[in-house]
């Protein structure tokens, strides 16, 4: 009996063994694959240079849309379509402001906040009301604040050693600042970019669109450090906030969606993703159309590698993070209309630069199987994998209890760019990218192998 | 007695916890420092901008010791001088590579490797003989190769994820191949750069002196694309190489070395360091000049924050890393001369990108115990503490038994710059820089606080 047992025993160990090899061979192969190949970077060139600025309900958001399902069917992916939705959009035209010091006029670099509302033709003007937090501004009187230009100016902390918490400790001025200063009785609202560079560059972002807003734009910290200065000097500074946009209350957009058949499960989706709009200041390079270069990039290893999936491999290219999410939570819509099963869905929105990790947003049981395929991805520059956020696209799927991930990467770079100019293909790192679609496709093949 | 042992356990267990958190708060104000700081940026500026190409023997290698020993000076170290010693140089003037293709001449992008002879005036000229290692050199007959320019045009490969594992399988094209060429009747020599990016900028670097050289040149990996093409179209190309450089029997130079004194052991030195010479080529911006502000920026966090160091710790800027390694051999003769004693060794010479480790070369004992911070240091990026190799100018240390670290971080943009003309001041992020010199200060520290 014992021998018996200790047959069985040799048996079960040198089958894992076995299977570690083979996982080890398959997951090498993934990587000397992306590795050596540009596709997916030189898809990213043409979203970043020919479709810049493509926010919902944009031209060139259709355009970007239109480019990546001729690259999925040119792939060979097994379904391609265009799901489709109807959602209010805003489109901005044009964001001017001017300082008015001693008769001197001075343009600062901005870009209004999605969606500001449009100024009357020639723009608002008024004295400018600097202050360093919401609070400070609760506490000003209202005789103080009326029809003036609230100028919010807390700079991200540069201390905080990961820069999306200094970008968490800020980012309320953009988020609240507007809505709080229209209920105050300001007559429009400015305020320091929320990013970590100094430089000529504004950060828009989406502003607290529930609520009345002021007209607003975000103008780049070098912007910033000039008006600050011209303060200290002179507070009679006028400021001239003049933007053009339009609100739109409904057109069709679509989240774009590519599948490669499993063999076994062919009904239920491994979600790979990213969103594919971007701000309309920005060629989104990092946000996000690396994200969705990544994501079609493992569909092509899957293909090419002959990898036999035993569920289907889905790829979406959200549209819409952005500003309403309306992407999002379309497909969700779309998943409860037609009872679709997504096994798990992994976005990656955090820029491609070098690996760090996954956060898995599940279960704990489910946390320790993925996390359990770390070492396994160690050599390919993952530390973690730990539970944590996953990503905006995809967590209206925690309504249908789908296991979420996020792909992680090194941070310090990131709030350079987000939301600005600064965010352009010559940003992007070609083997950064590459082990991002290797990673993605290494830990989907584990995953669609031993299961959750 | 069981309740004195209690009490003694708690006291113990009470003081170790009290310690832990005063080291938490003692690193977490170094990161408060150094994130806020831009010392060491901006004496990077200048080494970059100011002082380019600062190789042994060159007058900017002067002019950068100086300003370094004036940054020294002015923060108030306890001692700055400058070690002396004599050596051979070899000093770059021009290097000219150009094809002659049916009648048409084309300049390529090119870079003597150190220290090519120079060639006769107007330089040689021959026939192209394309090779992929050493080997198929060897095996190539006498006949074929007379005279010949060799071209190794062997690349990195991509394929590989630690580029620098990529570098090591191509350099010996560089390191051996001139010698190896002249052993064999050849003319001259040109490589294809040892680098991951396709640009051109030639990447320089040492081939082995002490055997007989040929003229021998680095062409930028996009030229030996052109070259390549080139050839399979016509094998009568011929390329001219001309080298103006100058060999010197002896030059007197220097380490430059600054000390803050210990208050318990001013005997026993731990050394931050690197080395201050860069490629005839290059700004040098991560090789090495982040490595010298760094190790001078851990003087000036412990002065400022005025942390009590045991031990004295000194700043040493290596002069000619690059070439002879003379910096690193004169001053362990001069520590064995003067009965200096190195606790540690501590070098940072593999760029200021995004931290990931450190690399200990000592006994298990010391890995272990330096091994030990990693916990402490994990909140800012360094997620290994590992036996491997250190640096090359402290090495020559290891006859004196003295431990040795190296800094290390994210590995996969050093080889887009390594002794190129890309390795400038714009590739440097300050928060990846900030962070090197707060791990190699926060882990000084506590080898200081704790001892080995």
């Amino acid at each position: 009996m014992k021998r018996i047992l200790t047959t069985l025993l040799l048996i079960a160990l040198t089958s894992i063994l076995i299977s570690q090899e083979k996982d080890k061979d398959v997951i090498g192969s993934i990587f000397n694959n992306v590795m050596d190949n540009d596709v997916a970077y030189e898809n990213l060139r043409y979203l970043c240079d020919s479709t810049p600025g493509r926010l919902l309900g944009s031209e060139n958001s259709y355009k970007a849309v239109d480019f990546m399902r001729n690259y999925f069917e040119e792939l060979g992916a097994d379904t391609v379509f265009l799901q489709e939705f109807t959602t209010p959009a805003w489109l901005h035209k044009s964001t001017q402001v001017t300082m008015y010091n001693n008769g001197i006029e001075t343009v600062l670099m901005a870009d209004a906040l999605g969606p500001s509302p449009k100024t009357p033709e020639g723009g608002i003007t008024g004295k400018v009301l600097m202050v360093y937090s919401l609070d400070e501004l609760k506490e000003t009187d209202s005789v103080t604040i009326a029809g003036k230009i609230v100028f919010f100016n807390r700079a991200i902390d540069q201390t905080q050693i990961n820069p999306f918490r200094g970008y968490g400790g800020a980012v309320d001025q953009r988020y609240h600042g507007p809505a709080l200063a229209a209920e105050l009785g300001a007559a429009g609202v400015i305020i320091r970019s929320v990013g970590t560079r100094t430089d000529t560059f504004p950060h828009t972002g989406s502003t607290n669109y529930r609520k009345t807003l002021l007209p607003c734009a975000a103008i780049s910290t070098v912007d910033a450090d000039i008006l600050t200065e011209a303060l200290k000097l002179n507070s009679n500074i006028e400021i001239n906030l003049n933007i053009d946009a339009q609100h739109l209350e409904e057109i069709t957009s679509y989240n774009l969606i590519a599948d490669i058949k499993g063999h076994e499960y062919p009904d239920e989706y491994i979600v790979v993703s990213g969103h594919i709009d971007a701000w309309f200041n920005t060629p989104g390079a990092h946000d996000d159309g690396a994200g969705c270069v990544q994501s079609a990039d493992v569909l092509r290893i899957f293909k090419e590698l002959g990898i036999k999936n035993k569920r289907s491999i889905r790829a979406i290219m959200y549209m819409d993070e952005e500003l309403y999410q309306a992407g999002g939570y379309a497909y969700l819509e779309y998943c409860k209309n037609n009872n679709v099963s997504n096994y798990l869905a992994m976005e990656a929105d955090a820029g491609a630069f070098t690996p760090r990790g996954f956060n898995v947003e599940a279960s704990d049981s489910i946390v320790d199987i993925i996390s359990s395929y770390q070492k396994l991805l160690e050599p390919y520059g993952i530390e973690y994998i730990s539970k944590g956020g996953s990503g905006v696209d995809i967590r209206p799927l925690k309504e249908l209890n789908v296991p979420l991930m996020g792909y992680r990467t090194d941070p310090q770079r990131y709030m350079d760019l987000h939301h600005s100019g600064y965010d352009s293909f010559d940003k992007i790192h070609i083997r950064e990218l590459q082990l991002g679609s290797g990673n993605m496709a290494a830990i989907v093949y584990l995953i669609d192998k031993y299961g959750l």
